[in-house]
């Protein structure tokens, strides 16, 4: 065991050293412990808790390491979404949608009010995984806690195509699904790359004249990709999920990408106009690497005279509040979601 | 200049010996760089970037020292009341309710709507400064950009008074008021100690069966002086104003609390049952060392039922969105706070 000043000493050296290096114009934060958080439920902390992984850095380089990656994510997907699946009692059936793959989501009972209604999510993952049956995992849980009709979008991913097929796919059901309910009975949600995908949908139908939907829920959407967000530094190494912009998120974006400007707003869309969006409800955690881009985004969607709700979860990193369907906060989001789209969408 | 792969190597191995020291079970941030966030106005971005304070850490130790630096506050806090008054055209005079001391705080025109409406202002200080002239900073923000008239309370403070006066004068200011207004038509805001007086004021209030305010705004609240909070870890050192739990802040309330046991709801209003409380609009920034206690707060509202609104405001530290009143985030969160009240208060 190593002496705790002694420790703390060395760190403190360490700090002068890089506060030098960076200049003496940038602040430097220190080296801190991250004791257990205590207001968390135990299934959350048990999360929260993880030792960041080792090879967080270590990202594919070529397309073919790509593909491996996208495989291996659908196959832990696939086991995770069967095992709530049966948790919560929902039913999932594969279909098509102008020609997009889509998951049916139901829930063991539809309630009465929403039996008019349609929600649409679209998936997390950077745009390079998260793709396949794991998809639903999100949709399940405003299906299930919220008594919600939800199609999921398995839109396609690079290496098979770039962008925009993900949003074009999104654009396609959304004007499939609009042959069938009306506008203000629809919304459309997602985390993640799916939280940035929800705002660009808004955006791109807004470019095409088509009616938006009556409320959305991007979850700690990656709005930004050109690394502005003070929370990359912040909660760099704090975040055991996203971990820092040296994991493989960004670069997963920038493959979608596939060189077109990171700058435009439907691939970074909090530089976007958001004036005349639908109301829209925000989800982030407080070690969220996203938290200063959901923000962000929630600020610029006010100043649009937008309604627009915030809920930031104790201690969560990047999108943690839909990885464990049994832990209360998980719920509390679901509700939350699935309470605002019953406060905002017609019957 | 030295060399800053050096730098950062000497950082990896302090976070070693850190870990070491913190022990297996305990994860741990390394130290990093905090460039300057982009997202910012000039006016944010100079107090964001301030270097925190060397003597951050060095608290009044006697009743003597806390009531030097009590006057200190107060002689710096007049001089800013000032020229803030001056440009905000707003005129503040002296009076007292039910023997309380108080400021009235009057914007160049009272909007038509809030004629018959009246705000309480409680203000900041870790219960112990902040108060005189200075009190009214806050209270002049909402007044000027939301065309409200104000009262803020210059509530008693040790070591002239301990626990819980600085309470019973908010509720004595609180039942003058009723004597001229409905309580639909007043709210009660402040913020940090200010942000835990207007909790703490309408758990007493319920306690006493007091007729409750029509809305509230506690900012950044106090709401546990238990050590609970994970940002107390996460922004140590990164908050520039309070900047760690070693600073003033904790000893000042304590000093207040004078013996009484700090897990009491009426010094740690997270402990408090949110049943009945009325709408809420809560403000704090991504920096702040009370970021986890006031999400923890907003989502114990909305566990209770109670509408609550949160607002979080990219890379500022500790209450800083009331320390320029030049700055557009600063009139952002004065407009959000006075829309608020305007959407929940009667007239």
């Amino acid at each position: 065991m190593v002496d705790r000043r002694l420790a703390w000493a060395a760190a403190f050296v360490a700090a002068l050293f890089v506060s030098e290096a960076a200049g003496a114009d940038e602040r430097v934060a220190p080296v801190r412990a991250l004791p257990t958080p205590v207001d968390l439920s135990p299934q959350m902390r048990a999360l929260v808790d993880r030792p960041v992984p080792l090879n967080y850095n270590e990202w594919p380089k070529t397309t073919e390491e790509w593909a491996a990656r996208q495989s291996a994510s659908r196959a832990s997907g696939e086991k995770l979404a069967t095992d709530m699946a049966a948790r919560l009692h929902v039913k999932i059936s594969t279909s098509t949608m102008g020609g997009v793959t889509v998951f049916d989501v139901l829930p063991e009972t539809v309630a009465p009010e929403n039996r008019n209604r349609l929600l649409i999510h679209v998936h997390a993952g950077c745009y390079v995984v998260g793709g396949g049956p794991g998809a639903t995992v999100e949709a399940m849980l405003v299906a299930s806690f919220g008594g919600f009709h939800v199609i999921s979008v398995d839109y396609r991913m690079p290496p098979a195509a770039y962008f925009p097929a993900a949003l074009d796919d999104v654009i396609t059901v959304w004007q499939e699904a609009l042959k069938t309910y009306k506008p203000s009975q629809m919304a459309v949600f997602g985390s993640s790359a799916g939280g940035a995908l929800t705002l660009e949908m808004v955006l791109r139908a807004k470019q095409l004249g088509l009616p938006l939907p009556g409320a959305i829920a991007p979850g700690t959407p990656m709005a930004d990709l050109t690394g502005v967000g003070d929370s990359f530094a912040t909660n760099a190494m704090i975040d055991n999920v996203l971990v820092s912009r040296d994991g493989f998120c960004d670069p997963g974006a920038q493959f979608y990408a596939n060189g077109h400007d990171l700058r435009d707003p439907l691939l970074s869309p909090v530089y976007g106009d958001f004036v005349g969006f639908p109301p829209a409800i925000l989800t982030t955690g407080t070690r969220d690497l996203l938290l200063s881009n959901t923000v962000r985004v929630h600020r610029k969607l006010r100043r649009a005279g937008v309604e627009a709700q915030l809920q930031v979860f104790e201690a969560l990193s990047h999108a943690q509040y839909i990885r464990d369907d049994t832990a209360p906060e998980t719920r509390d989001v679901a509700k939350e979601i699935a309470a605002f789209f019953d406060r905002h969408l017609s019957n």
